[in-house]
């Protein structure tokens, strides 16, 4: 099998990348397994999966069964449907293939997957989905699933992300939820929250639907709103239609903007560097470290929304979110060892603050929505990376709104109090600003802002921060508002930073992605939040489980034939 | 070491018990951990651990250290303290050692236990946690921590579920949770959950602090907010006395009413038969099931609030309560192999309705409360508990009110249509009735009643159930208003409900634990079901990772002299 200790890549996605590294960088003209089609409003994403392109070797990728590089190119369709398409209202998921819409994660990929392989697998594929119904709520595109054969297990937690569902009636096309009574193993992919707390399927019914592996078509999959409705083959063409325009009448995106291209990224990538154009990361396998440097922006923001739209992908906010998303996907699966995350920021903090003003600015321009959007997406996606995230404020930064939210993303972050003294004396000691982007449109899974987590119930300190908006602040008044963890001075920096940084290195890797995972979210939660929380963690749970992964588990014995063999007892 | 499979018993609480098995009963003449004392509107909750008195052979429970056995002795004070005390306001939760309160739960006790058994232990003592803070919301009776010494782990989250806390100023007591750098695990009873959900310190500081082993006292405790205040040690006991009377100040628990005394459970206990008053079980472990049978009220409640008084624990409803909850202890804890729970009910509707009636009708008597609560506490209970329930309704049946709640628990229930032709053609068929111990007393942990989390998001489903409150439902009425899952006829209920319970014997263990608890807690949630959730959940995990349990992990070398090995990989 070629699911060794990491899976290894076999279609490089681009020329010249190293084969042993997962690459997210996707395009359309490379899709090997998707179809993206645009007919004015409405977009098609056709599932078209080549059985022989799996990401590795050892599994092949039958009835639309899907891997981590057929996700990769999902994710690559729905971020271009959002900016190179403002015409495009709603977006039908539907398949090439005949009787089956989709089949779910592979089951051999997964059950030869190593456990990090499977969590890291998992937690993109969400993000993917959560993605969809954020396009949805945020961008007046709603997706349609409609299935024109069977959705299998993943394959129906894809329709689940959907705002609607449609379901062929042909006798013999059903969705199921077989994970359990099958493999032992959950529909981890958002599926059982979803079932419940999005569709309100009864709770008893959700177990029945759960437990049977053969799943429920026809009249009862809508009774027990499992899906939104039946369709006779003879009328499908004509209801999917249907319903695709009326989803779509109810969005506001604009019929003639002209998209942006989303062109592609540069990025240089070696052994212990990643670099694109704003940000940069050096990685320490010594020590364990990644550090992720930001420069802000260069130049001044261009004049108006039209300048946004000018500049397309070379805005620095899109320009940098971009970059940065990948190379948390990068890190993310490439680089489990670095287990720790230095978080550093260069440049002038009121250009930064420019551009997040022409962004809110522009609340009723679809790109500079797009662009909000995406970077508190991708900050979404830093809050559930389990590495520990180290915040460090030096002179010369610039963590001020946009780029400060990166330090209350932070588990804990040092700010230098004064300079350092033997390399610039004269240099400006470093100052944070609390700007519009922390006080509102980038909020948390948990529907919080990071600001409004970080003071939960001392709404005094909240207020006090939120007073201080738009002021440079230095160490001392920064931590005398709590925006940062400690402001050692030049004398104490080195020596504080260095134990906070190794002593990361010296705990157990897997006790500080529960610690993080809980600290990360205080407050309320949310469907989003109870995917990557109480499901994945039980989801995490299980795959660890020889009832599950070991031998004799009905993961790995799925297909031999054999039946498990499960120890008994109930934890 | 004594840890094998389960921990056997040591130290018998009940004479005539089997020692292989856990027994949850006791009593405070027969403690060996804790000492009562009661002084007016003050309890003080002495824990005096005997570290010669654990469950099992192979640790000694020193610096206050707990186990299972402590915890027992721990859940029986809280009980009787709300029952047997209406006077007490509050609870002083101290050591009687010099310098250390508590040192949390054992560390060779959790380095030595098996998965199941570290699973129950933290689920038990979580729910004795949420029972102080259930006595502080709901009964006025506040809790609070008078930490004489050092409160490390367990200590500290014991300390966390208090009202207050208060640590002595020794220059040597600190509050402290070491679990992650020292053993690689999480403080997972409740500790990172309240922290920051309850206690509200920000969420770097929590951070550093569950980072640090050697922990934080004096003034910076206090400004983190880990603890309320810090008193030198000359005013100590004046201190404590002054904020016990200030606490209980508050209480609406009544001066003069006498208490009812908890008396000793009659309980038969055999391999397949555990038998109460108005509970039995029959274990069947060729099927891995529990068949447990509640019968009602024998006979009609008492004229008014006094009557309850007058009949104490032999009160129906709580005397039903106490044996359930029992129940639920030792099968959760003893027969960790039967996987199903197979909930029947016998007896008069009509007479659970009246003593649910009789408990509703006078909530401002505090007994009536108690029982109430305590009622909601043994349902909450079965709804944490890693069990598949299936419940079935046939004719001679009283589920109705209070133990309709039984049915609205369960994962699956199946209600007989009409009678058994076979057996008593004669007889009335099931019939089941919504009272309003379903609309509110008895909501979960997540603030629902099993009702509204049954028709979540479907307004109309539960308008139409409420609105048949009262009147006895039979199998179509009740299928039909969606308050049982199946009602099938004579011709096909044996064979519907022997799929159902075979099938899920059938099941991978594991996985069906993940599947009930996402579908159960549908909806919003609070910090209780974090606790079980998100909290638990990777707790659980990372019981399960080498890493900790592992040969070279920090769990299992803690105390050795070598340090752990990790795998660095980040998951």
């Amino acid at each position: 099998m070629g699911l060794t200790d990491q899976i290894p890549q076999r279609a490089a996605a681009e020329p010249g990348q190293d084969a042993r590294r997962v690459e997210f960088r996707a395009e359309p003209s490379r899709y090997r397994h998707w179809r993206l089609s645009v007919d004015g409003p409405v977009a098609t994403l056709a599932m078209d999966v080549d059985e022989h392109a799996g990401l590795s070797e050892g599994y092949e990728l039958k009835l639309n069964s899907y891997d981590l590089g057929v996700d990769i190119e999902l994710y690559d369709a729905v971020q271009r449907l959002r900016f190179e398409h403002p015409e495009v209202r709603t977006v039908v998921l539907t398949s090439v293939k005949d009787k089956i819409f989709c089949a779910g994660a592979n089951i051999r990929m997964l059950a030869a997957a190593p456990h990090p392989w499977k969590v890291n697998f998992c937690k993109f594929t969400n993000e993917t989905r959560n993605g969809m119904e954020d396009a949805s709520a945020n961008s007046g595109q709603a997706y349609l699933a409609a299935l024109n054969g069977t959705a299998s297990g993943g394959g129906y937690e894809l329709a689940l992300a959907c705002d609607h569902i449609m379901l062929i009636d042909d006798r013999s096309s059903v969705v199921s939820l077989p994970e359990l009574p099958l493999l032992g193993v959950l529909p981890g992919t958002g599926g059982l929250t979803r079932v419940v707390d999005k569709r309100h399927v009864r709770r008893d019914r959700a177990d029945y639907f759960a437990t049977k592996s053969e799943g429920l078509g026809g009249p009862k999959a809508a009774a027990w709103k499992l899906v939104d409705e039946v369709v006779p083959r003879p009328r499908w063409d004509e209801a999917v239609a249907e319903r695709a325009a009326e989803l779509g009448g109810k969005s506001s995106r604009p019929a003639d903007a002209p998209g942006i291209a989303l062109t592609p990224l540069a990025k240089q990538r070696d052994d212990d560097r990643i670099a694109y154009r704003h940000v940069t990361a050096v990685l320490d396998r010594a020590a364990g470290t990644a550090t992720i440097a930001i420069a802000g922006p260069q130049q001044d923001p261009p004049a108006g929304a039209a300048g946004i739209g000018e500049q397309g992908a070379e805005f620095w906010t899109l320009a940098m979110t971009r970059e940065l998303d990948d190379l948390i996907l990068d890190l993310r699966t490439n680089e489990l060892e670095l287990g720790t995350w230095v978080l550093a920021t260069a440049g002038d903090p009121e250009r930064v603050l420019a551009c997040d003003g022409l962004l809110l600015e522009n609340p009723g321009d679809w790109l500079a929505n797009e662009i909000v959007h995406y970077l508190k997406r991708t900050y979404k996606r830093l809050d559930v990376t389990s590495r520990s995230l180290i915040a460090l404020i030096e002179p010369g930064s610039c963590f001020a709104g946009s780029l400060l939210e990166l330090a209350l993303a932070a588990d804990r972050t040092f700010m230098l109090s004064g300079v350092f003294e033997d390399i610039d004396p004269d240099a400006e000691p470093a100052a944070v600003i609390l700007g519009e982007m922390n006080l509102g449109p980038l909020p948390m899974g948990n529907g919080l802002t990071r600001l409004q987590a970080r003071f939960l119930g001392d709404d005094a300190a909240l207020a006090a921060a939120r007073a201080a908006a738009g002021r440079p602040l230095d160490a001392g008044q920064a931590e005398e508002l709590g925006l940062v963890t400690f402001a050692p001075d030049d004398i104490d920096w080195d020596e504080e930073v260095r134990i906070a940084v190794e002593e990361r290195a010296s705990f157990s890797p897997d006790a500080l992605t529960g610690l993080e995972a809980n600290y990360r979210f205080a407050g309320p939660e949310t469907m989003e939040t109870k995917i990557f929380g109480r499901l994945t963690a039980w989801q995490n749970w299980i795959f660890n489980r020889p009832n599950a992964s070991g031998p004799d588990g009905a993961l790995r014995r799925f297909g031999t034939g054999q039946r498990a063999h499960f120890d008994r007892k109930r934890v």
